[in-house]
């Protein structure tokens, strides 16, 4: 097997058994399942992934790696524009329900002590992430927040959009998460960080509200 | 078996479960190992449970009416005692705490459509118990907050409350949780409602700052 299609495989793989564990839940998935959907041999799969756990790590590591880049990106403008902020929360929630299955999964720290322990530090990692996303806003004065309110505000900011699904699939019952459900954790989140705004960030979402009628009227 | 002697013992195997379920997780209990712990025999338990699930579902029925007392009762004065609206967040803690196995838990909505709706349908209730509370504190004074605000800082402390031990143990690995922790989770919805706290309970919390040193010392 050349190279470049073994890691173009490892890659449809990956792609494959996150879609089928996010659909049907990782319990509910065999690697035949896998193999089936890719119309490969289980022996091919076999030779990329022993077991299922194995498959749950990479993609573990590929969602720590995303929850890495969203929250370390620069924002766009050295400015104070509130809107280039929005992004990190936006892209938080995308995030999560790109891999949902691995935030409905709990975990036994004591069967799975390993991934555990990632979780544990990937938990730290976005809260350090977060609180300094949230002094830049302080320093863009943005936000006007002591170091003890941004530490409170990051912790609370993680348990929105961390159980935002789990909340919603609790609360009505049935699992039906769109898109309209995806916006609505941003604006729950952005509930949360409302009363710290500074006059002059609000001033912001005031004239955004004013001018995004006119744009959607020339967009139709 | 007379009646008195019945009930006694549903409700012993209930605290006993109850115990178990929370040290070791619902899955890894036995129906024999409840006998075990009260000292009775399994056909005594089975007369008044089937199957672990029936346990789970009675265990289920104490949460719910725990909740609804807890969030259903009056405040102690009729005043403007911001300390008398502490006590929902305090006892509510305390009420997951006491049943944190069925929080722990993931129920799956299609195996358990029963158990799913009932959860659905507990925190529809709790949310607008909550409301109700946080307008009561408007209307004495305490709160600042529009109708939209209600709903959103409802929403928001349930999420808050309802993983607050999820996320200990996610973020610091390993499950121990004690009193401290309990303490945090308090303090932590207490940092979502101070924004909207008013001048005249913000005065209260200020002086209840200055006066407990001295309570301690009288105390010590």
């Amino acid at each position: 097997m050349k190279r470049g299609t073994a890691v173009k495989t490892r890659d449809r793989i990956l792609k494959a058994a996150l879609g089928l564990f996010n659909e049907r839940g990782e319990a509910h998935v065999s690697l035949a399942q896998i193999a089936g959907r890719l119309g490969i041999s289980e022996g091919n799969l076999w030779y990329h992934f022993r077991a299922k756990h194995d498959l749950v790590l990479a993609l573990f590591a590929e969602l720590e790696e995303r929850i890495e880049r969203t929250l370390s990106r620069e924002p766009a403008s050295a400015g104070a524009d509130l809107a280039y902020f929005g992004d990190y929360a936006r892209q938080s929630f995308r995030d999560i329900w790109e891999y949902r299955f691995l935030y409905r999964h709990r975990f036994d720290p004591d069967a799975e002590s390993e991934l555990a322990q990632r979780i544990a530090d990937l938990t730290e990692r976005a809260h350090r992430r977060t609180e300094r996303i949230l002094a830049d806003m302080v320093a863009r004065r943005l936000l006007a927040a002591t170091p003890q309110e941004i530490s409170e505000l990051a912790a609370n900011a993680w348990i929105i959009s961390r159980y935002w699904f789990d909340y919603l699939q609790e609360r009505h019952g049935l699992a039906r998460i769109t898109e309209a459900e995806l916006q609505a954790g941003v604006k729950q989140l952005f509930a949360l960080y409302r009363p710290y705004l500074t006059e002059a960030a609000r001033g912001q979402i005031a004239a955004a509200h004013e001018t995004a009628p006119r744009k959607k009227a020339a967009r139709g």
